[in-house]
């Protein structure tokens, strides 16, 4: 086989593992916790259907793109509970030590391309960038409203931590910060999170 | 809730059930089959990186969001196994009677478009398409080789029912129709398909 071929192949081969990074957030029947692919897969159809909301005009590949490989890097690094504060200060020098070894499977242009989307999603100050953080902290918590907020009340969540969490996600679609809100809302009043 | 925004979140809702259907391809530490979601997030990265061997000039974007939505149906109609002969019988239309429920949760113009990446997945008639399909053949091959062929063993597959299966992956991609056929050889040689 080709020798860059063989390079993309074994990229896509290594991000398989994708399937095996558990979030903590469950999927919408309540059954299981969902994965970084499966979380991924579901961004990348929101960026194509919500595109329209985004505060400023993107690109729509370009955010597909970036939702689908963002979290990559936790095949190493693990998922970093959005609650938990000690990994929290880990997780930075983590998921940087992985994107070195993961995207440098590619071969050199796309492995630079690739981490190029990464550092852009992180960095969160292009267009693109905002619309893909609001539709990462949407989905999750359209997952916990959806059945009934069982990852918030295993963790003892409260209005404030959600609400920090969401700080920016207006930032990116202003539609998605007051869908967000509104879920807030309902899940203090049915006590799903804590009120504080 | 504008009623625009609400019929676009029911239906990403709704399409969470596709972390629910379970294919016959193992993931690739061989632990559990993996599902529609997970499957169709590893197309789309794909359809990003190997673009460049499409036999005819694509729209990266038009693939990426096919090959995301193109198991939706299967919320419905459920996964038909690729050597399920019984099962093929069903299958259209099993698949259209879900299109039509599923794609129609959205307003009407995303329903349209939806509707019409599936028939265009469906039909295998555009550049797109026929590239999105080359993917869908190469992706559960490139898992089966990689954990030692299980679910061809679990199934009696034979070389020719694989052969078969990818009688047109070379027309999306011929490296892809090359690196398939590369597959099948070793496979066959060491004993997971069937000589025949």
């Amino acid at each position: 086989m080709d020798e860059r071929l063989k390079k993309q192949m074994d990229f896509i081969l290594e991000i398989d593992k994708s399937k095996e990074i558990i979030r903590q957030t469950y999927i919408s029947n309540g059954s299981r916790k969902e994965n970084d692919a499966e979380h991924s897969w579901h961004l990348a159809i929101m960026a194509l259907l919500l595109a329209e909301y985004a505060n400023e005009e993107i690109d729509v590949l370009r955010t597909m793109s970036m939702v689908l490989i963002h979290d990559l890097v936790e095949i190493d690094a693990g998922d970093t509970y959005a609650y938990d504060t000690a990994g929290y200060k880990t997780k930075r020098e983590r998921e940087l030590k992985a994107a070195d070894r993961i995207f440098n499977i590619l071969p050199k242009d796309q492995a630079e391309y690739m981490r190029g989307l990464w550092d852009e999603f992180e960095a969160c100050k292009t267009p693109e960038a905002r619309f893909a953080n609001s539709l990462d902290k949407t989905q999750p918590l359209m997952l916990n409203d959806a059945q009934g907020g069982r990852s918030w009340r295993e963790h003892g969540v409260s209005r404030s931590m959600v609400s920090k969490r969401n700080e920016h996600t207006a930032d990116g679609a202003s539609v998605l910060g007051e869908y967000v809100q509104e879920k807030i809302d309902k899940n203090v009043k049915n006590g799903n999170l804590i009120d504080n």
